[in-house]
């Protein structure tokens, strides 16, 4: 008899455990370990602001617990386990029980590494103080639930305006806090156009939120009174959330390859390393419009990844797609979606393009209610391909960014969108679509 | 000097206007007249349900009126103008006005055929009494505004259960009254899959609207009381909407090409006569799935066909790329969508297809607010090209109809609908679409 396949996955979230559990259902013979150093395993992550917000009990998010893929699915999950190193000559990951403090290796023949990312801390005097927080895994959610709890806070500062700190700064306003965020960057968004940006800035500014930019954060005292060049904030609550970067420092000075971090993978999600696939916020990701591989920490992406590099492991010859480069996130009433490119980013790839930008309603004409959205089309003068798109608006609107994505992943043109016979009625969408009042403008400039 | 361009249009509404406006757009000089048989023009006829229920300003779905035409683009729009016959080989359009009585003759150069469908009334007796209504033009809605306004009725019999009574029993609900819908069919939305439609009936049960299906109304009498083969259902409010017929008896015994009543078009709306093109409620449309034209009369349809059919008038040379059967309407707290083909449709016109439908939540796990939809997934077996979709559940989920709609322009198959970016973020989708969820289970069975 042989003897059964050997799978080690490095990490439980997301990317790992849809491997381990592609795996298992492809081979159920298999023997799959999953490592994870911290204490959960596939959860929501990304509700965890609105779990704040709405005080949700944190254990909403688990999707399914370790004993669950243990019962359920035949998944060997080790919690407070992490891998500390790989041999990928003997084929070896080194494993270190954070419980126990006791090392041990396991022998794979197949490794999946979804190690997934950390919360990068600038280094700012006190940012390790009590009362300053990261919101990357459910760990942290909970230690600012307890905060929240404990201490009722009323003053928040958050450093860095991505859309982690946007959608948090909803959510405790939603508890009464006030909030203000400080952004080192001259502007917030800046992947966006800045005529959408504006109506983020006005819902901000319309709920109170205090948006301070190009801000030298110094130093958070005990007190959690926050210094910075443009003055001194007063907090008594502080979250940073200043990027993420590739949880992959176990991987120096192996042979597997790196790219400022992340684990290059084709788009099979292999590695360069035999037998060994990767995928997640650990990894780099195909981008299907720009036809290379690019860093996008996103929950849906390692959800794909983890899936599709999981079956390839068992046997399964699947490409990837590719991202378009989809995201989609509200702030308080507005939503903010994008996909593709920029018209920057578009320039910046060598792509000659323009865009065009309108405010159209996402109502009928004459309906009780009436929503609005701003819609920017990117794409490429000449052949008219549409390269990207943003969507800025009334929250119920928004939702029109998959459509875009689908055109971008179909390679449509402008005038492929004003082709588009998208749905009319009433409490939905105008007899022209905001999306198909963008085409008729851009086509005129194709 | 070159004389200008003459050119008429018969129809005043979406297909019309669009037509005219456009002509007008492109050649300055050309002599635009419309002649329409009713009081108004452009306006958003598909809000009219909901500007009964919610109490609108009827004006309110007016988008331009008569003189504003005029005065804004230039175009000569006579009301109560009805057309009542076209000789094509002199090029005239014998029109007799409604107010004076007078009958007279335009010249064309090029003309434009946007005369409508009107509602077909079926042959019940009684079916003309005070207080039975249609809802089909503004007027009518005028009508049964003021009819309600008076009479204050209490007990709706909606005759025929097609998308525009069921909005009409919402907005009726919306106003107090007691709403009962006669259905001469066995069933309701036939061109949907039973399983969807199953949570049509239950949201009409849930909010109390009594659905009575395969009976035959016979008789409707001066007090209002519907007598049936299934009883008698006390009414002091009738609407009957039981289809709609293209508005072309003026056209009968002229050569133009007309296949059950609709002109026959090409995909540049133009008719079989030189010079003469139509579209909008009157006319077939170009459907993409199906390589070949359908009656079709739909608001978004009627527009396009006048944008299109406009500009090739005015010398362009656009081909409609064709509608793919979009439709979307709400019920209640229920949307109900669907594009391309049914799987009976589908089996119908020669597809070997199959359908996959799931029901899936339409918010990340563990978000407060739990919404969810049923889709279903049309495609054809061994090439597993997408050939339709249908979307059914709570009413802020079912806008991913227009995802699948760009998905059958594309001519997707499921593996690329598996391969779509679609977006994650917790108030609007989950990390899985149900799109995506749909899709992961249809691949297994193409």
């Amino acid at each position: 008899m042989e003897r059964p396949l050997k799978v080690v996955v490095i990490g439980g979230d997301a990317a790992g455990m849809s491997a381990a559990s592609q795996i298992k259902r492809r081979i159920k013979t298999a023997e799959v370990i999953v490592v994870e150093k911290g204490r959960d395993v596939s959860y929501g992550a990304c509700g965890m602001p609105y779990n704040i917000g709405y005080k949700g009990d944190i254990d909403d998010l688990v999707v399914l617990t370790a004993d669950e893929f243990k019962s359920k699915r035949g998944i060997d999950v080790r919690l407070l386990s992490e891998a500390i190193g790989v041999d990928f000559n003997s084929k070896k990951v080194k494993v270190k029980s954070i419980a126990s403090d006791r090392e041990y290796e396991l022998v794979y023949d197949k490794l999946f590494i979804g190690s997934g990312a950390e919360a990068f801390l600038p280094p700012i005097k006190g940012i390790t103080n009590e009362g300053v927080f990261k919101l990357k895994v459910l760990d942290d959610a909970r230690r600012i639930k307890a905060y929240i709890d404990d201490k009722k806070p009323k003053k928040a500062v958050l450093i860095g305006a991505g859309f982690i700190n946007l959608e948090l700064a909803e959510n405790l306003k939603r508890l009464g806090m006030d909030v203000v965020i400080l952004e080192k960057l001259d502007g917030i968004l800046l992947n966006f156009e800045d005529e959408l940006v504006d109506s983020v800035k006005e819902e901000l500014s319309r709920n109170g939120v205090e948006l301070v930019v190009g801000v030298d954060v110094k130093r958070i005292d005990e007190s959690l009174r926050v210094e910075t060049d443009k003055g001194v904030f007063e907090a008594d609550f502080v979250n940073v959330a200043a990027g993420v970067k590739p949880n992959t420092d176990f991987l120096k000075n192996t042979p597997i390859e790196l790219e400022n971090g992340a684990i290059v993978v084709d788009r099979y999600f292999r590695t360069n390393m035999d037998g060994v696939y990767a995928g997640g916020d650990c990894a780099l990701i195909y981008h299907r419009i720009l036809d290379r591989n690019v860093y996008m920490p996103l929950g849906t992406n390692a959800n794909k990844a983890g899936r599709i590099g999981g079956a390839n492991m068992a046997g399964a010859n699947e490409e990837f797609a590719g991202i378009v480069g989809t995201i989609l996130f509200r702030v308080f009433d507005k939503g903010v979606a994008k996909t593709g490119l920029s018209l920057k980013e578009a320039q910046d790839n060598g792509f000659d393009a323009f865009k065009t930008t309108i405010e159209a309603p996402t109502t009928a004409h004459g309906f009780h209610h009436q929503g609005k959205v701003k819609v920017c089309l990117v794409a490429e003068k000449g052949s008219g391909r549409l390269l990207g798109g943003q969507i800025v608006g009334d929250a119920e609107g928004v939702w029109r960014v998959d459509v875009l994505a689908a055109a971008l992943y179909a390679n449509m043109t402008i005038k492929d969108i004003q082709g588009l016979d998208l749905a009319y009625s009433p409490p939905f969408a105008p007899v022209w679509d905001p999306i198909l009042v963008c085409a008729n403008q851009a086509i005129k400039r194709v």
